[in-house]
């Protein structure tokens, strides 16, 4: 059993994706990736959508690029909460993607990230699960002070270079 | 039997997709309207599409606005010809249902109209059955030339308002 | 104690924010809605955020127009979930502030829904809050099914209507 | 006697619409494919529109980038279906050239694909085709299942690289 | 024999139109404006131009919107200057028609100005004549001069209504 | 006297602008209001900035809208600070005066505030002198409490109306 | 004398601007080139104008980037007709470039070419001076139809790498 | 104590940044630049901004990209004045840092400069300081002549380069 469930369009996605994957995974929370397109195998999208429901997934991460339908088809099968990462290829550089995932219908929410940012795509997941999972959400109160500390460190750095 | 299966995403479109049924319908070509949801009724609309199918449909025209997915799902359960409508609302007028529409991934054409133009979207239907159908062929050289003196018409027309 | 803490930068974004507060009431989740700007108040904006954690809060909405900052404010105050509703107001309609909204750094998530729509503000706290509330899930899976009721509805009218 | 007729305004876009070429002939489709241009050799271009014509082309396929006027006036000349190819190329990167094909006045459309997508360029011409083609149809049956089995395989692949 | 060839793609952009022509009159310059259509009439319009160039006409206005393709064809028929005047109309309001207007290949040039601007495109073409008619250039000196007076004027009247 | 110069390229800009005299008036600093065109009256503006500069002006704010050229050229007139007010009209909804008036040369900035903000225009002005005026500058931190009242007001005036 | 001027803001864009002069002078059009600052260098831009107006040049080409107000600045101080010619660089791709060329107020036109098209700049220059010059107006011709095949070459050379 | 304080958001932005900081040494302007970010390290943020305000720091420059949030946060926390500096980064290539930065409520102004122009931030932020400090506004007057003769310079460079 998975507590998120990732899901890209393409595999040419994957080497954007997987710093999500390493993020959820350096938090020790369980997860799945699957390459499943909303437009060339919806059924094996379907079939799996329904699995992961099923098998107590939480939260949902869909990624894709352009006419980004994936993260909407995955709302519309599931009340969990679904992620959306929209990929940035192609001429119009991510502000289709953007579009296509974030301007969903009254009824069916896609919580949208940043073109690009599966980071924030994991980070979010894990704050979603953390709501009821105090471990994970003192683990993410630390994850930001270290954040916060490596800025810091950036913040010295820099006065080394200064003209 | 119908030949044209248009779909909308919500009723709310229809006061813009009618044009497309009246175009339709002054070509006697038969055909179907339907408001199905790809995020809000997906399984119904998998079922009429599978249905539409079964029943010989030959051409789709999906209209719908925003993060405008109707199109792209429908294009992935059939290999039918699937013409996108993209409806201007909301607050990005159009510019996001044109991307959601017309940038699909390679393998699962959309052939997309201009937004709100729901008289082509009829018209690029009919011209797609008249590839095969004689009849309906010379119908639509008639309205083009039909189109073309009603141009003329208005050229003289304001012959008379010149200052 | 309130689950859901809903802020506004203006009391001028109140008239669209309010249907988030409805449909947070509609399935008895309990919540709070303030005007508190990122500019203009970020001292009583910092203390409510605080507040707001120590009473134990679960997530955030936060809705702002134009260079909308208010959400990712809110989202370096807290790990809590927060979502972003991005208002269309002033010369660009929005794009400024779904931009302002969605593309946040890595390590600071802002979960951003489309450009208006505080129905989906509101059913993503809803779904965020579920996760751990059966109650509230099968409520969100009912509201779902009596969603795609009305589309069928829909479908049926426009039937009548046809050309 | 050729079914499809691709044309293009330069033959700098000829590397991109090859593939376009490529996917008619594995389908064993005939086709001729110009450079002829709206704007540089539109005498030319015209003549060989009417002998396209008159030879019993059934679909066109025009590709321009910038300014697109090609597939405009293609579909001035015939009421075959036309599908338009905007090209990036240029400081807009294809915005100016989807606009340039997409936004047809009422009555003379233009079947619009995505950016630089040769390949949804030749589906589409081939879907159109196979509405009275059941050989074909069959065809782009078996060709959308062997897309998703190659989704499938690369799902399965990336399985090996998760973190 | 007329000076100035106007042309617009649609009697509904004439009231914008109908400008330049007034500017034109003013200058007593002689002209003539059509309605042809780049895409309904194009015989027509072909004819037209054919026979404006053999009557001397020396400078062209070509008004349309959306896939503005009108000033385009206009001067893929002539090598006279050729002024595109966008208009703005549709859901994309004048972006789309100045894209189509302006980003012309190399060799074929269209004299743009800015959308729905009918003055500066009858300026424009009163300083093309100007060049090489010592009469008009002495009256676009003086409107010029005129012109200026005008602004001085609004800049007293503003001083009354200081806070 | 005056401390602040105010010009803008047209009257029709006045309305939008008055906000800006009127926010300066209240602080009771001293200023000008004038209409002078970059592109009508290029010798007029050229003097009036001469005499503003030997005047002892002290900040410069330049309305304009669409190809908004007017804050750059006052800029290439003075090494004054000189804001940039991007003025809405016309079909591109102030985009174009938005780039037109902050996207200047390496060396001559333009202080550009939001699009209509004749308020932020002001304001920032006043900032300016404050620099080195602290009875100004107390006024302004008192504004500033003020407006925050002004928040707090508004947010307890909601609480009232909330579902 | 020179009949043609040409203006551009920087240096850094001659490269794109040399093939505006190479075009002039194949057509043995005499002319200027000469690197002016609308915005640093503003005086001796205005005194080059007028010695430029004086000495008889009957054309202006004013080439710039980003917030390019040159070829405004040139248009507010002759009557001749002048061209913008929109330079691509930075982060906003000349989008900012052909907004701050192309929309200019009414009274005082910019005829622009597409973004970086110089070649479009400098024959569109051609055609101004060719209104009243046959001979130019001849050269005109027989490059165009020189240009259409090279075209007809290019479609001569792709039909043997036909897939 | 130092004059100006430079903030960016993360040291990614320095290489931009480092320009502004040569630019104002160059000047002999005292000056601190650091790395703080809006969300990463809200309080260190606040800390720092109340420590420059009680030292006597006379004018902000803040540079962010993406949602660029900073120089709004810190003229949410100062009355002096704030200049934003867009860096451009990502997908949106600086249009969201734009807008983030400049899109300001009133009442709380930031005076943006061009997107990724550090050179223009320092420079405006000289301006502020010479309104009360005539050595530096000689100092500017003199750096604007200097300017004036670099782009003569190249006037005269490249006309050993004309065709």
């Amino acid at each position: 059993m998975s507590r998120v469930f990732i899901v890209m369009g393409s595999d040419s996605d994957w080497p954007k994706v997987k710093a999500a994957a390493e993020t959820i995974k350096k938090f020790e929370v369980s997860y799945v990736a699957r390459v499943l397109s909303a437009h060339r195998t919806p059924a094996a999208l379907e079939e799996a959508l329904k699995e992961a429901e099923d098998s107590g997934v939480e939260v949902f991460i869909a990624a894709a690029g352009q006419a980004a339908h994936l993260a909407g088809v995955v709302a519309s099968h599931t009340t969990k909460p679904v992620i959306g990462l929209p990929i940035a290829n192609g001429a119009l550089a991510g502000q289709d993607s953007l579009y296509s995932t974030v301007m969903m219908p009254p009824g069916v929410p896609v919580a949208t990230v940043g073109i690009d940012n599966s980071t924030n795509a994991a980070l979010l997941a894990l704050q979603i699960l953390a709501v009821a999972d105090k471990g994970l959400a003192n683990q993410l109160k630390k994850h930001r002070l270290d954040m916060g500390d490596k800025v810091k460190a950036k913040d010295a750095k820099i006065q080394k270079d200064l003209p």
